[in-house]
């Protein structure tokens, strides 16, 4: 297990953030926690590339403070030999640049009935950036890792106590992840410096998979020969049917498909309101399991397929559009993506535990005027 | 008034975000409006300038998808001569750069008891930006103001429908304010481009105002020689005791301080935690009225003054400090500032029918170990 500063061990307190889902009203708790995490404004699907401000960000702790000048990132463990690098030194390796769509586990939690008790998103825990750093597996050969090594764990400066435990965030990989070519320590983010809450100095993105894998604020690798046991990894971010239940580990992206909603909002409902004609209907579409095969759209109850367009990446979005006329009443509209696995979004909620990997259909009420 | 691109009119829906304050829980509409509009997390207090992505940003609509290119500034009304200007034509004119705190008028708003329905913050709608652009003064004498006139009218490129009135975000300005030196048509955020969410490809920054001022995507300049009738100056924004008072309009920032939470928090219930000994408490305060002329940090109650350094600007918010000695057991620390007019931050809400300039003292539970 990888050093922490503080010993894990049991608070006073609940594990808060595990109790029982609720069919009551939003909390005071779960209002203080989406104030402080952003979701991306569903018009910022227009965009191939997320800007960082409109990027969705879930901090669990607080954002560190990181002096970058003394900052360094140790890679020890199961290896022939440790790597303590400065950030100078690692922008001296060789760089490759990734167009990756990273979505939050939790995206549609606040829409699940019963709802799980956490960071209450709505729909829009999503972004797409071209990050840019060093393939993490140059560094692993570099270091030369250990034959008996089965994991590799990437731990933050971010500390803090959730569910009863204290720690510093902090998750594992498999090393055949781990050593795959596009997994990147990244130092920039669409061309700039790394922002405070994406990470700086440096973090860990892993595409194809929900975005807690890309550890943020990293500190340390550490190549292991037993799987991790860290909270992060063994008691968060895993199905489960019940708080008892071991449950399954979370690991890559379910097959999802947004829309840009049409037309005007209502400041307060959101509710939409469209002139009548012709109205290009657009979103994008993203799986970590396989490329987007087809996206169908759903107007009022009928589906038609949309038209895909080429994503900047394998594991970024695609673009889908739909010309529709729309005529004046209100109207239901929703999307619905298939990837390369054969696997579609469901049209009724992934219920588990945690309220995670909920990628249900989108609907979206308008008035057609 | 402003031309605007769809009539004023009611339309058969109610007036939803100014109905009844509530004491009930937290609305699905309240918690869209949270993971749309972006706090500050308060670690950011540990800044002088608040970096785009950690600033926080309320939008009344949606983002525009603004096209540079083609977008042009339209300056009319009582002048003598209209204008129509590029962003490469506004970008050859001389430049300022300003250091703003910017803070939106409803911080605040859901902590006040019955809750006024709309975007629900909590603390952190606050930001501290360096807006580089024309002096609006110095298009204003370009233009040439005529003597009949009495407001500037700034609308924005973003439209949709609040309290039933379809219109384009739009605001004014006394001619005094307008022709402030420091008041600024900012194309440039911290030294790079203007991002999305925060206006690009120009907008309005008023120092001192409440954010509602600094109209974002701005289109047209409108010299008016009547007051401005317009949704958000005349219904919205103002402080009202129920919803039939005509009100008081909102203008300049209310004294406030913040601090940064010291310690590591519990993921869910963002409670603070605290190793015993010496801790350096920290916060930042601001006022729109004049100089903040002292800051208190209560210590369980008890009063003491905190160490003030210089701001960044006459507008932009000062750093405080106060060294702690933390002793083991449950705490509570607030902060408490004073500006140079002598108002100080009240110990209790400040109700109003809207929410709006809630600058109670911030109150922060801290469990020392």
């Amino acid at each position: 297990m990888t050093k922490q500063i503080y010993r894990t061990r049991r608070t006073m307190r609940p594990a808060s953030n595990t109790g029982e889902p609720t069919s009551g009203p939003l909390t005071a708790q779960e209002l203080q926690l989406a104030a402080r995490n952003h979701s991306m404004p569903l018009e910022a699907l227009r965009r191939d590339i997320t800007p960082p401000g409109l990027h969705y960000v879930l901090t669990h702790f607080d954002i560190p403070d990181t002096d970058a000048a003394s900052w360094h990132l140790r890679i020890s463990g199961a290896v022939e030999r440790s790597l303590e690098l400065s950030l100078a030194a690692l922008k001296k390796d060789p760089a490759i640049t990734v167009p990756v769509t990273l979505e939050c586990a939790g995206n549609g939690r606040s829409l699940l009935r019963p709802r799980p008790l956490s960071q209450p998103w709505v729909l829009e825990a999503v972004g797409t950036a071209e990050w840019t750093g060093v393939p993490l597996a140059y560094l692993l050969a570099k270091a030369g890792v250990l034959s008996e090594a089965v994991e590799v764990v990437f731990t933050g400066a971010d500390a803090g106590i959730q569910g009863g435990v204290r720690h510093r965030y902090a998750r594992s990989l498999p090393i055949r992840e781990a050593m795959r070519p596009d997994v990147v320590l990244a130092y920039r983010m669409n061309g700039s410096e790394l922002p405070p809450q994406h990470g700086y100095p440096l973090r860990l993105v892993v595409p194809g998979w929900y975005g807690m894998t890309s550890v943020k604020w990293l500190q340390s690798i550490e190549v292991v020969t037993a799987p991790f046991k860290g909270y992060q990894q063994q008691v968060a971010y895993r199905y489960q049917d019940k708080a008892d239940d071991a449950g399954t580990p979370v690991s890559r992206i379910r097959i999802r498909s947004l829309m840009v909603p049409p037309g005007i909002p209502d400041f307060f409902t959101r509710k939409r309101f469209l002139a009548r004609g012709p109205v290009m209907l657009q979103g994008r579409a993203w799986s970590g399991a396989g490329a987007v095969s087809g996206v169908e759209v759903g107007i009022d109850g009928e589906w038609v397929p949309a038209h895909l367009e080429k994503p900047p990446g394998p594991f970024a979005w695609c673009k889908w559009t739909l010309p529709w006329v729309a005529d004046p009443g209100e109207h239901e509209l929703a999307c619905r993506a298939t990837d390369s696995t054969g696997a579609s979004q469901p049209l009724e909620q992934n219920w588990n535990y945690q309220g995670l990997g909920n990628n249900m259909v989108q609907r979206v009420s308008v008035t057609v005027e």
